[in-house]
């Protein structure tokens, strides 16, 4: 596989910020514009949301996607949302989303990933592919595959950490040997490590950041 | 949630078995009338298979449902196929599948599982849900609950054992104290153990059986 | 094509009687009990209308269905609705929809007939197939190979009339040349006249019955 | 409604032409290339084809979609299709399809209308339609106000003649007081006359485009 760059920037941090969920106008909109003064690369909000349990706020759907138009508008910034099947890559094609991402519970789903790829074909759009949300580097390595034969050719991987059962000092397991071994193989493909995700606490994001915990 | 049940024999153990894949009409059909002279519970064989990695055989689909069909006619025994979105569903229902179950791969992604529970409501055929790939009794919780809403009554679960990273003794690791607590809350709901599947070794298969590894 | 018969019964006329629309339980169940006593051949009520306008009544959906499910657990009476899409046939068929019907609007669309074949396939449900609004005997008869192929072995057309611009006596032009020559190329096809649609005024319901107008 | 404009050009006749059917990328640019030095004002080729009888040419699919991609890059032509479900607007979407149209066995189908008319929903891409086959103004009407409620600004329709039972001269009937009336009522909607599917003989083409045979 021949990548090419989701980010064309050389300034090291990539930041994608946002909210979890875009929940109204006014806090889409306000938290675009104070995320374009600080300069990020990627403004992201979620539009559907993969709940554990029903009967949560499960995202705005189209209405939210019309925010995020707005934020393009207004802000110039570029802005990304997460899809998991042929509605959510059309209605987001609709509304000019800049860049798509698959998130940690779609990548371990086959099904899924092989349906937003057939979804994607025909636009050459960057996708962000999230790691599975169990330790599976094979997994990860099919999400991509899936994706990169749909004709994508700009995709990036987040290593988010990975779902971990017990007590331990981050919320995600980093297990830096997974997106370490990835890159071992595929040099050109961009990894953004979501230190974020992986600390839970602000206090760790450094260390994650700089990788310190292998 | 009022379980009702899903297999009323009182025989145990319970055996669901057939092959991982439908493959050809005789496989399907040689091997459940072997099976049906054991006097197995329910015959399984899977029709759309969820490959980590693309180009693997992805399932025969909609000729093997045929095949399925057959061995009802045949041997009599119930048939049972893994279903993950709407078209699954809806293939599996015109061809007379009698139980589905949703694997470790879709309990995990709730926009999986919502698509295939908005593919059930109005009809109240037995569903198995296996537990997600990672150790996450609320995810799995989170799915029974979405199968429930859909108007099912006849929901079990099947422990087949969470991913795992790093050597241990078993393919998928029990970790039983997530199935006790489902039993704790739900004393109706009943538990499939899927010894095979977790064991991965046939010398395993008793122990485990037997929950010694507790 | 060689087709098989949807209506067995030797009686004559075979009547076909029901509501529109399904616009509330208490009367779609009032009227099939009536109707029931009447002992009519099959009961019907529209779930989904094409409305030529949009914001006319479209339709009660799922809902409606639950009430020809208990038309029938109460009445024993066969119950049909029309449908146009994948979506229609596969709520029609959880709930249970004894035979279909495509619409005069719908027999046109080649694309919604193959979608609606493509749906059926693998179930052998009875169709019935309303002539074309215009009057092509080619565009029926490709209606009714698309069902035909799909493996549909009970199927039968409704004449109701076609769609005329100018003064007329009925409300459809009977046009009686087109369901004698398909009756001619098709002797075994059940051939179902609809002339309630036709006349339009029950003052000519008999005249039409007997094909006096010829 | 407040329809904005699909052709901004003053030059009259307006000319919509290319093949049928987009059958070969040779057929497809060669044609085109003839057709850009005539400075047309869109080019028109089916991808999805409704035919009367299955076993016809169904149309190529997504791969004529990229053929068309060629047309506007290699001639600067704008582009448009037929489509006629939620597929063929979003696969007609991702391969940057300029102009819709709706043909006459589509508009007949409110179902079919409203599908398309969601499917459109958030992108104001024009639309063409044409008369129902039947002749049916309230039907035309209903198909434009479904697409208009879509939020679609740039609506055009396309008078191609009514289907007519019986010898005529034309191969479609004009029924010229249908396309007046609609113009009477909505006097800035864009009405083109396909002169050359009425005419069906190119020797009554001027007479149809001067609406002599009114």
């Amino acid at each position: 596989m021949q990548f090419k760059t989701v980010f064309e920037t050389k300034k090291r941090p990539i930041i994608i910020a946002g909210p979890c969920s875009a929940e109204t106008e006014e806090q889409v909109l306000e938290t675009a514009r104070a995320l374009a003064e600080q300069k990020i690369d990627l403004f992201r909000a979620g539009i559907w949301k993969p709940r554990t349990r029903p009967n949560a706020f499960e995202g705005k759907g189209t209405l939210g996607l019309k925010w995020l138009k707005k934020v393009k508008e207004e802000t110039g910034l570029k802005v990304t949302t997460e899809v998991a099947n042929t509605q959510h890559v059309f209605e987001a094609l609709k509304h000019g989303v800049d860049v798509f991402w698959l998130g940690a519970r779609t990548t371990v789903s086959p099904f899924s990933v092989q349906e937003v790829a057939d979804a994607l074909e025909g636009v050459d759009v960057p996708v962000l592919i999230k790691n599975p949300i169990n330790p599976d580097l094979n997994l990860w390595l099919g999400a991509i595959e899936r994706i990169y034969k749909a004709g994508i050719t700009r995709i990036g991987v987040i290593h988010r950490g990975f779902s971990y059962h017990g007590d331990m000092k981050y919320r995600n397991a980093p297990r830096w040997q997974i997106p370490i071994e990835l890159k071992r193989r595929f040099p050109k493909l961009q990894i953004i490590c979501d230190n974020s995700h992986i600390s839970g606490n602000r206090d760790l994001l450094e260390e994650v950041a700089k990788g310190r915990s292998i």
